[in-house]
């Protein structure tokens, strides 16, 4: 199995380093190629996603990503920006499925903003869909009939883009607790009564999966209320770009958790929820679980490696249960150091 | 003065009742008309938004509304159920600037879901923009290329609604600590492209301001882990709806906050932010509370009489001190018994 690792900026490649180790602990036969992404690859090539990154990618049969962005990039036209390579590898990749875990840590309960009590019951997925809606409809700059600038973004899905998506929230679902919400904003978009009809249609081959419907103006409320009501939920891109962030925050320390974003064939790339810290560049502190954490759902999902991934999983457990505390949690142990924790109880 | 009273579904007109109550005890010349709204109006009068109720409100010099919706509306077809009512009045009467304060009453601490030092330091003013974005923008539901069903919507902004919005929250800021932070998605959407470039000309009249820029996942995160932080956010009309509840829970019991939407003229609508409650409705155990202070934005924007809105909020908080609490809040008191509390503390 080759896997491409694109460290990206910032801590991206601390992280993704210890991640790339651990996958190599596995024992499993795995080949790695490394390219370079976002801020990095546009002062090595002028473009945040080269081509030489892109096939690789394309060759790969996952991708281990670090993390993108600095504010030195701020100034560029927005298709240069580092942001760009990870919008532009889930559309070239078809990577339309996006998997973000949010839960609570056993002995992280005081890293969450919310009650205790409240946080600890947090333990869900929320499937969002990740190469449509307004972040890929038609956008323009132009001029008003009164001689206004004015911007313009179409927000868009068709039947088949909701279908496809929204079977993977019920098979989600169904691993877990078979409970499927699905988040819109039905009583003002037709984008969402699309949204809203074509999920009741799917759910005719999920009679086993209890569906609900919220607007998502609720479910951010009742995210903060009473996180610990969900069990999967599914929405569009751009709903589940906020309600994924405001999820993961809500489980406490970003620096725990991991992403998959994936296509219809099993390849997908994975990649810690944080961003690349600048603050924290080269300093060998950041937080490595979340990227190691990315690597287990790595091998469950493109890899078809289930078991090895929960041993990783149990590992990084085990090691917070045990005390291993990276700065963010409170702790002083330096990435390798939290890594090498890991790797020990694998 | 004449204030149109549109009560509506649910609970609304229990709490508008004793809104209506309570200005009527400020001594001030006010002339009160009422008129049906939402599914109340549509049972009585086929829409939800009658032609006599929109009339009113035009006449009006004020609108103090209550509360719309129910789920015996949801199978209309979406131009006649209830929250079209809402949508109608925002956008005939050009009611653009909706300003929602977010504060923990004290003595209500433990109403959050968020720990008590981090709801404590909660005081904020949401700026949402309210008649334009993907809420009005161009709809349609048709076949794509492929001969798939489609849904679409389009979002957009022109520099003159950004920047009468971003008057309204720097001069809001001013008001308070003058610290104004803009959300938007400039990352991806040309729509918010326009608005920070349009949010950063408008900037160079208000030196005194601190302005910031957000983006809306972010914003989402800092919500949660750190309310605190924000003194004003100005945002567009769909990440307002999405934060501005986000952050009212965030302040605990939504029995607690209002809302005012204003055009450029003084003439507005408030509305407490919660909804119509129909699992409780007509017990008279609604808290009144947010539309008592809804009542009180009112007379401090529509009426100039700041002085009669802040001694209605010294009574509700003074109340709440004192520990008259509804069932929200933990406590028995009927709407009617907690706003005799306030009444007797003006
Ligand atoms: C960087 C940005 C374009 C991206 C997004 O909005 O999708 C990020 O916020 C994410 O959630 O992965
Ligand atoms: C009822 C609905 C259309 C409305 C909105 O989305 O604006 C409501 O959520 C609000 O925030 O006032």
């Amino acid at each position: 199995h080759l896997i491409a690792v694109l460290p990206g900026d910032g801590i991206g490649p601390e992280v993704a380093a210890e991640a790339r180790r651990v996958l190599e602990a596995t024992g499993l036969d795995l080949t790695f190629e490394e390219a370079a992404v976002g801020g990095a690859a546009y002062d090595a090539a002028g473009h945040p996603l080269p081509p030489a990154t892109l096939a690789l990618a394309q060759r790969a049969d996952a991708i281990l990503f670090g993390a993108v962005g600095d504010a030195r990039y701020d100034k560029l036209e927005r298709a240069l920006r580092p942001e760009q390579a990870i919008l532009g590898l889930r559309k070239e990749l078809g990577l339309f499925a996006n998997l973000r875990p949010a839960k609570l840590f056993k002995g992280l309960e005081g890293a969450s903003a919310l009650r205790p009590e409240v946080a600890a019951a947090i333990d869900l997925v929320i499937v969002r869909e990740l190469t449509g809606d307004v972040y890929f409809g038609l956008k323009s700059r132009g001029t008003s009939a009164e001689g206004l600038r004015e911007g313009r973004d179409l927000m868009r899905y068709d039947e088949a883009e909701v279908a496809r998506i929204a079977r993977v929230g019920f098979e989600t679902a169904r691993t877990r607790q078979s409970r499927l919400c699905s988040v819109d904003k039905a009583n003002v978009l037709e984008t969402s009564q699309l949204w809203r009809d074509v999920v009741i249609e799917v759910a005719a081959d999920y009679p086993d999966v209890a569906l609900t419907h919220m607007y998502v103006d609720n479910a951010a409320m009742q995210l903060v209320r009473d996180p610990g009501q969900f069990d999967v939920i599914v929405t569009g891109n751009l709903f589940g770009d906020i309600l994924s962030d405001q999820a993961s925050m809500c489980a406490g320390s970003i620096g725990m958790l991991p992403s998959a974003a994936l296509g219809a064939t099993g390849k997908g790339l994975y990649e810690p929820i944080h961003g690349s810290a600048p603050d924290i560049a080269g300093q060998g502190k950041a937080n490595p679980c979340a990227a190691i954490l990315s690597a287990a759902m790595l091998l469950r999902h493109s890899l078809d490696e289930g078991e090895a991934a929960g041993r990783i999983e149990a590992a990084v457990a085990a090691a917070i249960a045990g005390g291993a505390r990276t700065g963010d949690l409170g702790g002083s142990l330096s990435t390798r150091q939290m890594a090498d924790c890991i790797l020990a109880g694998l």
